[in-house]
């Protein structure tokens, strides 16, 4: 196939270490690209808040600009890809862009968690392409699985791996035996984890992509606020030590369900997997995302969650096909999310791990039982170890809600017999 | 979004397994669809050798009929998905149905493992889709992300398990210690093997997959006979267990890398993973692809490649796309492949284990490693251990060619020192 078109003409939005790993790639394979596509794509303008700054890659004259409003609004500008990240000034940009007709790739999952409904309807009205591969899982193809390939499908659950930093953490902790506070130090000095970790430890940026990921495979709207938060902050090698005694793994799972209510439910929150459970050999800083269709049973996308490399590739694929599309005049939809149904925390449904000090002496497993007992939480199994003048019980429960879970947790510390519950921790994936 | 057009007429031929699984699913998910994607799909026909014969699914009056050429020919239908399997009639009533203005979408991987380059170019002379998704892989997503999401990168080599029978026959005996036979015949009973197995066991099946894996990887047409094969009905329980106690896995692997020089090897064996390796945890029946691109780095996609559902539901993706494009009149294009350069299996380079029974005294190992020594092949690791009069050699060998390899053999076989040649496997994946 030969280009008979003229280039099409890319403005990109932020030039860090993605920005420059797609203009890069897309030097690189702009030939075997018009030969696939029948395509040219051009980097036009890139937009950067310094342009003085050096950069990885060499850009033509006149191809640096620090004015983004002027290349959403140039005409000469086909389509428009934003990675400058944040909610303001990118959801205007990114909105003017679509108004002037202009299709958008973005990488942006902050913004997309919080307004991607307004941009969906927006780009709908447009009749042009949002493409936001990159958002979630960095280089997998996830997004797009899910839109195309899965649209006739019932998606059951979604569960996935989506944080690099904290999953690199845990695997220190579980194969290095490494204290929570070194792993976190170790990922710090390898660039893994920012200088203020709070936004992956404590399960905030998994969350964003839990609600990208829910919107798209349920068709409602998810926001960021939707989602409930637990991080790995409190989870130690003790806790590891007890889940590979027992065969599992711990992870931080991103997890959204729809019930046959309607209503669904996303939550965060590190969990004990089974080890043969497919999520439970993900390693390092890999993302992967585990969907449970109806039909289709169980399948996983893994990859690389984060980089340059990685996430610039998913935007190019992005960029490519919203080239292909604006030529032909099409474009993929995700079309007007109604707001989800939200089913709260306090009925979400999960198997429990309970680790407990309690006094050695007789009756205290008849006492301990009792609890779960009154709050309806049957026990799966139970075992207990002598600790001195105390002892440790481990119970794994059967399904039951949070709300009854918190219930005997709090009557638990209330009984005399309980020294302390050292954790608690969600069992999933059996 | 609601619809303003008249339903999209479908005509299936075929109805198996997957082609009753693809029905029920397409009406129970009918409004659904509508819903998200503002079309209606109808199955209109279904062309059945035998029309009296029972099904699974029930079907309005006038749908079933025997003649699957009237089908393709008829101008009411709209799509046509070809489940026939076999390379005639499927290819004539492919070629018709492009022919006639319909896309097709079609699960027959010999087919397009033999002829796919014509049906490409059909397709693109008749501006129409020819999909393909559960012709490898099953339900798992992986034709349209290479396809699409991928167009843009440089892909460096596939592997894949792309065979659910002998990946079960392999976990039985990696797991429980079956043999060989025994696990064939429980895969056998349990329906997941054939009763004369040898399409599955020898890696032909396989094979058909790696080519059509291949030519969409690297844009050049790949066939079966371009593949080299070697089955898994060699391998024992002890080579298993040699590949335990060194780290490894054994897998049968479908292989497909481009070298430098852009000629293309493919071929399928069982190999050595490092346990580590994603595809290592890929369990019974699952499939697995694995990719290896420039950006990207590594990436995995996962679930179920065989069975009703995961199948009928990868066509269905299909069967939604091609509704969608004909209705705006835009197809997708695999375009007009070139004929891969292939790079024979003597060129092939790779890792090697080889397991010898060789004369317990002294000099035997100066002797077998002088003949590694001529031959190029660099050792390694070695492992020696007595066996009564005889003692074991295993080798792990660096990268080296096939040919060099093979020679090595022939001449260890030639010395009177050595008993036999246990087995020779490669090793991947490092």
């Amino acid at each position: 196939m030969s280009a008979v078109t003229s280039p099409v003409r890319v403005g990109v939005l932020g030039c860090g270490n993605v920005g420059a790993a797609l203009v890069g790639q897309l030097t690189a394979e702009a030939e075997a690209i018009e030969a696939r596509t029948g395509h040219r794509l051009e980097v036009a303008k890139v937009a950067v808040r310094n342009v003085s700054k050096e950069r990885p890659v060499e850009l033509p004259d006149g191809v640096l600009t620090n004015d983004a409003g002027a290349v959403v609004n140039d005409p000469t500008i086909d389509v428009v890809v934003e990675m400058i990240g944040g909610i303001e000034p990118a959801r205007t940009l990114v909105l003017d862009a679509l108004k002037n007709g202009k299709p958008v790739v973005t990488a942006n999952k902050e913004l997309l968690a919080n307004v991607g409904a307004e941009l969906f309807a927006a780009a709908e009205a447009a009749g042009r392409d949002l493409l936001f591969e990159a958002a979630v899982g960095g280089g997998i193809p996830i997004i797009r699985p899910l839109r195309e390939s899965l649209v006739g499908e019932r998606i059951r659950r979604i569960m996935g791996i989506v944080n690099g930093t904290t999953n690199y953490i845990l695997t220190k902790m579980s194969e290095e035996g490494a204290a929570y506070t070194d792993a976190l130090a170790e990922a710090q000095s390898l660039g893994y984890a920012e200088r203020d970790p709070t936004a992956d430890v404590e399960g905030y940026d998994a969350g964003a992509k839990a609600a990208i990921l829910a919107s798209i495979a349920f068709g409602s709207s998810v926001v960021a606020g939707d989602v409930y938060h637990e991080g790995i902050s409190g989870v130690t090698v003790d806790d590891i030590a007890f889940a590979h005694r027992l065969g599992y793994e711990v992870k931080l799972l991103a997890i959204a369900d729809q019930g046959d209510d309607g209503r669904i439910a996303v939550r965060v929150h590190p969990a004990m997997l089974p080890k043969e459970h497919p999520l439970a050999s993900v390693r390092e800083s890999f993302n992967a995302v585990f969907v449970e269709g109806q039909a289709v049973g169980q399948l996983m996308f893994y990859g690389r969650g984060a980089g340059g490399g990685p996430s610039g590739s998913a935007v190019l694929g992005d960029l490519i096909d919203a080239a292909v599309n604006l030529r032909r005049g099409a474009h993929a939809t995700v079309g007007s999310l109604p707001r989800a149904s939200i089913r709260p925390i306090d009925e979400v449904r999960s198997e429990y791990y309970l680790n407990l000090e309690v006094a050695d002496r007789p009756g205290v497993l008849h006492a301990v039982s009792g609890v779960f007992a009154e709050h309806g939480v049957s026990i799966r199994s139970m075992e207990q170890e002598g600790l001195g003048d105390d002892a440790r019980i481990v119970f794994i429960t059967h399904d039951a809600p949070e709300a009854a879970v918190q219930s005997t947790l709090h009557d638990l510390r209330l009984l005399d017999v309980v020294r302390t519950v050292t954790s608690v921790l969600r069992v999933v994936g059996e």
